[in-house]
């Protein structure tokens, strides 16, 4: 007995993997409220009772996708954080390799519909938001610290309002055309702001940054 | 048979308003998706026979809490723009009054609701955005030629990041702290905003404006 457990274990886990996958597909199409379980566990292709054995209820797996989308993303921030380029730079590649993330990868986007949908305490909503404010902080104290912004800026205030900024980005650009627009709209979202952070001797260097944001 | 004519339309569209209000206080508080046309019905005091006979189906309520939105916050934009004030004081006006709205009225907070949800084709969610962009963009023309606001400004650019960012500061006040911080979090979008918008000269001048928003 002792020799299978550890495929057991595996299989276990590949079946967990692929119900998280299956729900973030489900949700990232219906919203929470509209998902159901069975429709999870046929598109996962597995039982209701496998899926039992793994998520006890439709909060348990939006929470999985939530955790899961905050995995994928603050992995891909530390890699970009690791490349030591000067804290703009990096805040505008971030907000990039999200955006990308965003319409390519079903998890994320299935984890931004979930934080963005008005679902009050039942999720673990606020953790991304948490940890982008906290990301952006530390890049915008950079920037000051480096002189590329303005030395009077408010980094707190800055990081509060961007991750707010951001958020409506993607969101209007998914009412009004789907995500179609979005690389764009996050584009203009940077060549708005950055004469509103960059130390004024420091513009016309900085506005190629959002020209970083391509596909 | 002709004298009831009159009083019978008038009683048929206090009941119908009634349907819309109580419908909007099921909105705001549960979403589209979890809303029933039974919850609405006992919320507004009616059978379902006369909810049916004023509204085919939720979506055709949910278009009418929408539309109801629209009216409301377009007739106070269309009181404020008559009051004549420079373009950038009436935009920050706008948004003040919007966010007063948002708190105070019901309706004007199941339409943000219903409109911020990612319901696809299934409302007419994009009209407040094209209202607002279409609105801003205006004052934004006007602000530059007053000269408050720096000349080279790209007011369309700038009045669809607008909407976004005051969209997202909206969803995300919400998500965190159930729209409590709303109002200081509207006043740090535009001291955020002012130096990339406001002529280098104006700023000064222009930073009091983020204080008209208090309640």
């Amino acid at each position: 007995m002792a020799r299978d457990q550890h495929p057991k274990q595996e299989r276990a886990q590949a079946t967990r993997a692929a119900i998280v996958l299956a729900a973030a597909t489900v949700f990232a199409r219906r919203g929470y409220a509209r998902t159901t379980l069975d429709e999870v566990a046929v598109a996962a292709g597995v039982t209701k009772g496998a899926l039992y054995f793994h998520f006890s209820s439709k909060h348990d797996l939006a929470d999985a996708v939530i955790e899961e989308e905050t995995r994928i993303t603050s992995e891909r921030a530390q890699a970009t954080l690791a490349e030591g380029r000067p804290g703009l730079e990096t805040l505008v590649r971030l907000t990039l390799g999200f955006t990308i993330e965003i319409v390519d990868d079903v998890v994320v986007a299935a984890g931004v519909r979930l934080t963005t949908e008005e679902l009050g305490d039942e999720l673990h909503v606020h953790l991304p938001y948490e940890m982008w404010a906290e990301v952006y902080l530390g890049l915008l104290r950079r920037g000051v610290d480096e002189g590329q912004l303005r030395s009077d800026l408010d980094p707190e205030k800055v990081a509060r309002f961007l991750v707010a900024a951001f958020t409506g980005v993607q969101s209007v650009s998914n009412v009004l055309t789907g995500r179609a627009d979005l690389v764009p709209r996050v584009r203009e979202m940077w060549e708005t702001l950055l004469p509103a952070i960059c130390a004024p001797e420091q513009l016309d260097g900085c506005r190629h940054l959002p020209e970083l944001i391509t596909r």
